[in-house]
């Protein structure tokens, strides 16, 4: 009797095609969540930073960050979908929809849009959709994920394999919803701390973002249970200690975070993280590693329909303990250097 | 001339029976608080986390967290009732009579109600009735503590020995005034993230909350002076370093915390702590350790006139770096295991 | 090209006398940074502490720590003025103009006041008259800082010297503007957790602050960022464990702040920082160390027109690893004892 009441999480064959899945807690992020990201990761984006900044080009007031949204959201999926997860394998089609400030409160629903068992038996991929809600029932972030789970019992019977096709890359003409239309006489460029907007990047540029930052235990645990992401590996120790590494391993969000705040040295005017095409947790980090960033843009876009903002797809490359000088990234096809953590293609958004 | 100014706290002799103490520092609670609170220790209750939530059933808002209130007013007794306390010995008829809301400002008072000099006539133990207000003067908040307390002067003559009779229990009567009348249809379990209500849980049951939680330095640290707790084994590793332990002290309140904010898993209804009948820190925890809790349901009870919410008394078991499996509590009558740190009698409130 | 758009800071020879600099990162400070601030330095002052205490004698609500205001503009700094810097050489004539709320934007402009090469050609010292105003356009905060700053090109031409001459104190007549007239019969003193009152301090007192603090890297961190202060040398380990020390350095303020929150004890009802006459960081802190602090009154002012309060001239010293008792400073004239880590010399504000 015991057991039955704290939950274990979902194994691979709970899963079933088509399943919706409404997660739990409802969470209200307010200024105190931003001051907090602040502290731990410290962005410097002028529109997410201050509120007269904001509502000058406007907004209603300074938006939360991207990133503290999109981790929101992914940890309330956590105890559902990945609590018996090997690995988290990928992201795809991450879109921001709109804008979320301080006092808006957040839900989490996932449709299960994918399911193969591994040849082993032991584990199976779930791809799953997940949507975060506004307390309005609005849309503010929506994004694809699989990730590898064990199976409870491993004579269960496999689903029929169903393996959904994410877009390699969002469409252009699906960004800048989560922007209003900016005043772009107002966007005082010397105050956001940057000269360089859309015009001024060109696809092939390679930018080190030449900053480092250690990781300490006690942020990148703050970090993520601010997200109430409830993954073990993050915040045991004691049976991290007899484990693979040794040591607790970094929730990998925190890692983009760190590199989204870094790559501000170079693309202070690239406010807004408008989706997330794909992204690669290339190898784990650990408290007392020291992140570098570089970014490449590999791709400008105009918005339909909008003067104010263009968009630079770029790949966010993050290393531990490894400065970003020769942006470092493969060895070969498919092989990652030492010291590569993360390898992020995304969308920004920047004014023209 | 010196030494007048900075404080060193009363000694067994300066406290007299019947003796009110207006504690300083009145503190007024936000939302940073409350977010500082979820990095820190990351409680999933929805009522909480979530405005819309804590709307939805008939609250204001998001009331705080009943334990980052109780640290509060406990950190306000502490430079006047603790600086010299040898030992935390108990506390007793801890109620929570009022939520209390992001923006409320907390006052506390005490009052002497009992007084008991040790026979080596070096210490004494001090029970207290500590009681904390809301800037309306209603309060929200009242707990009976004892504590043993050092004589400045050995010879200073011993009070008439007068030692009070806290209940063994608070009174089913006397729950429930911090949670207004709920709107039963709207509390959604599926968005609480449990299916568990009053109902299904009995006497006797025992749940293992499964998660460990490491606890770094800083973060107790953090956590302790939040509540402005001005203990100084918590915050000085140069003269801990040298005492019986080598080491920082953990504030037994960000132990019982974290236990509480594990116990979600397993009693995610249970979003009110409304008493804490007892409470006993078996043994001192360090910066390092990991925690690991279950809870027992030691009673339930109905809530006069109240068809919302039911009661379950429970013992909060906390471990450090031993997993709560096998239920580990006594080797013999009062003689704890190995590795129990905690053991706390509480008043939990329920949906029915 | 890849270079060209991160930022390295400017060098001496990037300085011009006259020149006006207007600072990127305009930055929103809410009671989030303040519980932030509580958490890292656990401050006790009743005024900064409780917004209903704070209304009760005049503010509008409780205002932010006057240090929480100086580090964000010292903060918005550092990109432009010291990331080159080899040290900070001192502040002066640092005033708090006006309270700073939660919810006020704060933006900064520094103007060159001074520039003078060293012999050695290799690095020169600036002066910067630094400005914070809020988003009003009203000014904040003012201070004096000079810092030795490397040269890009040891052969660029060196400017025509010029030194200004900060007073040695700012005169009690421009004290006090950050405090609105106060309703000395409504300050409780008893709330404020200290009899003491402008009358009871005298010139030549000194005052043992008692406590120790121990410092942890991702604490300084965390404050630090809070700040957006981008100085490398304190988040850097990879590079820091190559460098002089084989450590991060804790950014000065943090020390400044810990010493300040420590003196409550013995200057409990100071609760207005209203100027810095001067400062010198004389050796470096790390993580792990432990902060004291003591004060000496240097001098008592009253200040024009106001019988509500009155000024305390203090040396504020703070030490790491050494206990304060005995009031460790000098060997010698301008040679500091073991461990003294600070010695700032600020006027008080203080009820009298």
């Amino acid at each position: 009797m015991a057991a039955r009441k704290s939950q274990t999480g979902n194994y691979f064959e709970d899963f079933t095609l088509g399943q919706k899945i409404v997660h739990a807690t409802p969470r209200t992020l307010t200024v105190g969540d931003a001051a907090l990201y602040m502290g731990l990761y410290a962005p410097r984006f002028a529109v997410q930073s201050s509120d007269a900044f904001a509502r000058s080009i406007g907004y209603d007031r300074a938006p939360l960050d991207d990133l503290l949204v999109f981790h929101a959201v992914f940890g309330k999926t956590v105890p559902d979908i990945s609590l018996n997860a090997v690995a988290n394998l990928g992201y795809a089609d991450c879109r921001f929809l709109r804008p979320v400030y301080p006092g808006d409160t957040l839900n989490a629903v996932s449709e299960v849009i994918g399911l193969k068992e591994n040849s082993n038996r032991e584990t199976g991929v779930v791809y799953v959709r997940s949507t975060g809600f506004n307390d309005r029932g609005e849309p503010v972030l929506e994004f694809i994920r699989w990730v590898m789970v064990r199976k409870r019992d491993k004579g269960a019977p496999a689903p029929t394999a169903s393996v959904p096709s994410p877009p390699a890359r969002v469409a252009p003409e699906q960004l800048g919803s989560a922007v209003p239309p900016i005043r772009r006489a107002a966007y005082a460029s010397h105050l956001a701390g940057s000269r360089d907007l859309w015009g001024d990047y060109e696809p092939g540029e390679r930018i080190d973002h030449a900053d480092g930052m250690t990781l300490e235990e006690a942020e990148h645990q703050m970090a993520t249970r601010l997200y109430q992401n409830t993954a073990r590996v993050h915040f045991n120790q004691h049976t991290e200690g007899q484990g693979r590494f040794g040591r607790r391993l970094v929730y990998g969000g925190v890692v983009i975070s760190i590199a989204r705040a870094l790559s501000f040295n170079g693309l202070g005017n690239a406010f807004h993280l408008a989706a997330i095409n794909g992204g690669r947790h290339v190898a784990p980090s650990f408290g007392g590693d020291t992140i570098y960033a570089w970014s490449e843009i590999l791709e400008k876009a105009e918005l339909p329909g909008r003067t104010d903002m263009g968009a630079l797809r770029t790949r966010l490359v993050a290393l531990r303990n490894r400065p970003a000088s020769g942006f470092p990234l493969l060895n070969a096809p498919d092989k990652y250097e030492e010291g590569v953590v993360l390898d992020l293609d995304a969308w920004l958004l920047i004014p023209r």
